[in-house]
């Protein structure tokens, strides 16, 4: 941590400052140059509550120069195994599905299908976060019920979001991974109790929170206990509308330095509109994501939710292909 | 609902859209003009998937021409009672205290003095939803027992912030005001437990929420019953760096146009330095904000969480004095 | 400025970077911690390309800790006068006019009016920087003829955007204050050549620029020569679309905590609407502003650009009486 | 357009913008619905001023349908040609080089290599803007005499970035392609003199600028005669700071969708570091860019500008390689 001064600060105001944080236990060293006198502190202030010293008149900033976040970034890549699944082992993972889960008819007729074509993983909301309340909100416990099924029947793991700490118990019986979705993504509360489990969390990026937050976001999961964590981004909210959120696709090689953990992507989300999803899957590929997570429907003009954003299934399994080809291009196995 | 068709759809296929939307139960009115081809729908639109649409390669846009909220819009001002304070009732409600409660002897010297000085409600966390799972989380239920005891010694309500929906009886035993802050806006679960009681609830706005969508979290208490909610608009995430969080100072018109809700603002977390607190603090009440809710601490250069955007007593006391006079000057009472 | 390296360096690498800067004359201190080495470079790095030293993959991170600004942090209060006017006299300016201007009637129309109600000077513009180049570009040259007459006629300055370097003589000849718009605020070349006349001008901020760099493009200016600038702040780019732009209202007391000159701020632009115009310029008033540019117009349902943000001119007489009762409330002089 | 009328409008006042629009030769259809009351206007309203009509109290909303721009979203894919170089013509072009111009050696030493490896155009700095006056602005007029030679001596074409409206012919003469940078991309008066002449035009998105404003800004060029126009995407403003932009990779479709120029991506810029503008720049080519930008020097460490995000040479030609493969994987040439 880095203390600058004002420049007409008091040398008592200096020594007051020195001996709060020898209080502390904290080594100090005084630099005083012509332009700027600054008070570095040694030792680890990473929990430190530094912000707190602009309180006072003589200091003008205070700089952190550690990163806060710990766990997450450990060097070795982090394998996470979902039943015979692998994320982060040189691979591709395609998690694919509705957005809500509809019926079991419906999965029945497109499960089988998608597994023929390299998906390894299916996605289906059954509890949805909806913006108002007065729209369709999942069909809930029954949905969950539905995934459980078809997991047994297809022999495929399910992701499904929660969106209610009283249903982990629920969850972890269901499904094979709990998703925790964007607009839960500082649910504090959630993740310590996620973290308590020891079921993979897929953990989606709110759409305006920072790498840092996502990855101290992990870290409460980390911290409590369970290591199974995938980090996924779904785009950000920024100024431009052509898209529901801007794809940040520099998050991929930035999550990729800062911690070892598996990185997927979401395009369906980013995109907003299935015209954009090709492009922004094979942009994720090439970028270095460990998977996606897409949205499919038979029928999107008659989906409960998110339907504009969904490919039929015709579309999906030409992208599947042209995955596999960006795929090896970049030596990675679908 | 406006439909706009690309230039070349077909006759079939605006039939096909015409049929969806009859079987809906809707009414369709069909423009064809040179330069574009539209179909109007009357009726309630507001809760249709209407983006569902977008799906057909034919459909260029779908246009929502209704507002998505309608509780929170009726026309007369609705006033919002904590016991004898009275929001939305051509006043200024002042709210402060610190931002975490440390101990019941720092909230004895410090509540009277703030109770002298114009300050109806106090203020003190219990629960700290904080970034990093390694600061500071506050000192849990004990919190709510100083409040608690707090407020009936010295006869003044008492807010604090909920983050677990499990808590919800321990606070409405123990507080006058539940507040939502800005990271559980879209926790939908907890705001419809909310929304089944009756305590006022003050709903801050998240720092990557739109007006619309803070309108839609209001929704979600006022459609579950409870009508006492309180809009606390508190900086919002953008590019700029040099505070906290942007104040969008043009909320306040917005909302005060669009509902007839009472609207504070928190002038502490939006500038997270308490130099610029009186600058936002004025302009909050020139702009026709209802109250304002302030952090105050007596040593904030010690203080457990947020002491650099704390007011010291002294310098809120003449920052109240000022308030005093903006009020004045347009005609509202403090 | 702080250079921190990461964990695994050599010794012989942090002497290379020593070696790179006592070349450039600066003095090293180097501070090894058990969690961060830090070579900490006392001297002016102000303008230090410092970024480059990231191009070492054994450098984490380069701190400046310097401000990139200088000649408009001087510190005592810069007045700039035009004509009678003085800005930053603990007073309030007002500026009032149509967005464009559309011809000399309108204008003999309007002027004599808002100079009756406080208003010093008035705006008007001749060259419009359009989005679109199939909207109206305004009435150019003919413009500036039409405010230099109204200037005279009526004893009031002027003030006019410019969109072309080319134009610059023509500006000083007519107007009385070159305004720089928002989207010229990073266009160097003019700045520079501005910088060498003696006219005030008026710099907006870019609705995408951050404040250090609204400091750093008047220092364009300022470093010419030109010590009259006045800044004003007109609004940001945010995903918030009820309103043009999002004011950033803490950019006041910033810009006062940072830099000695005048700030003024545009309600109108920011807004997009004049309902919520009132609520902006009180804001504005009580956060601290030195003035205001208000758009108004005869009728605004028949103006060439901008009608919808231009205030009637019975509202703008309205408002000019409650910006007196706030001016008054916080001791300043309409 | 369509009007959308508050819910107590009255006849006469409807009657009133009826009258106004037809005075405007416009043909309107009013419809009634029981919730909402809408005039639907046919004809090209995409240059009226239609916000203006904001202006009336019981006006609620004024909903534009047409998109603003024109030229350039006809049909055929457009290709432009630069000497031999032709883009858009399914196949990828690298432009690579240094941020800034140095001397001629430097040139002599890296040009004749980039061009060895598949670089089809080389970059070179000669007019810098820069945010602080204090900072290297460039060689100038000295920087396009030695891209003038070098293009000559190794038979490659040559861009270079415009900033002042008065070096037109100075450009003209001397370089192949003309490059407006992200911060002149709404000088207008920069656009339409450039819009004059034939040379092909990169034109850099604005790092605060939508797609829509992008095009409008390109139709200043198209409109005005030049049909040689490069649309380049450099990364947005967002809040995420890990990256210096971020790169808004949905803009390389949604820009395939609403225009037929050609679309390259600058990974170098939107990056700001040179460890991520390999996973940038597969990921611009994997979602369908025509060709990338990259800053390429030999010593970044001594760069005068940018040295940060330039790549070495080996890393670059390394970079080419990858990037043969992603061009393949998606059938298109490099």
């Amino acid at each position: 941590m880095i203390i600058k001064f004002t420049k007409n600060v008091k040398e008592s105001q200096i020594k007051h400052i020195e001996n709060i944080l020898k209080n502390q236990n904290f080594t100090t060293s005084y630099i005083h140059g012509d332009i700027y006198k600054l008070l570095i502190v040694i030792g680890d202030t990473s929990q430190l509550e530094t912000k707190r010293l602009n309180v006072y008149d003589f200091v003008e900033d205070v700089i952190n120069i550690q990163k806060p976040y710990k766990e997450s970034s450990v060097k070795d890549r982090k394998k996470v195994k979902v039943g015979k699944v692998t994320f982060n082992d040189n691979n591709i993972v395609l998690i694919a599905g509705p957005c809500s889960i509809e019926d079991e008819e419906s999965m029945d007729l497109l499960v089988p299908k998608l597994k023929e074509h390299n998906t390894s993983i299916i996605r289906g909301g059954a509890f949805k976060p909806r913006t108002s309340p007065y729209s369709f909100q999942g069909i809930g416990k029954v949905g969950l019920d539905i995934l459980y099924q078809i997991s047994h029947k297809y022999k495929i793991p399910v992701v499904s979001e929660i969106t209610d700490v009283r249903d982990i118990d629920l969850f972890v019986k269901n499904v094979d991974i709990i998703q925790v979705g964007a607009r839960n993504m500082q649910n504090y509360v959630l993740l310590e109790e996620l973290g308590k489990t020891n079921k993979p969390i897929l953990l989606k990026r709110g759409f305006v929170n920072t790498i840092e937050e996502l990855l101290l976001s992990a870290e409460y999961i980390l911290a409590n206990g369970n290591q199974n964590v995938i980090l996924c981004e779904r785009g950000i909210r920024t100024f431009e509308n052509q898209t529901r959120s801007t794809l940040d696709i520099s998050a991929i090689p930035v999550l990729k330095k800062l911690t070892n953990l598996p990185v997927i992507v979401d395009p369906s989300h980013a995109a907003g509109h299935w015209e954009y999803v090709e492009s922004l899957s094979l942009a994720a590929i090439a970028a270095g994501a460990d998977g996606l997570m897409i949205e499919v429907h038979e029928n999107p003009e008659f989906a409960l939710s998110d339907g504009q954003q969904s490919l039929k299934p015709d579309k999906y399994f030409a992208l599947v292909d042209k995955i596999k080809l960006v795929a090896q291009a970049i030596n990675k196995k679908l």
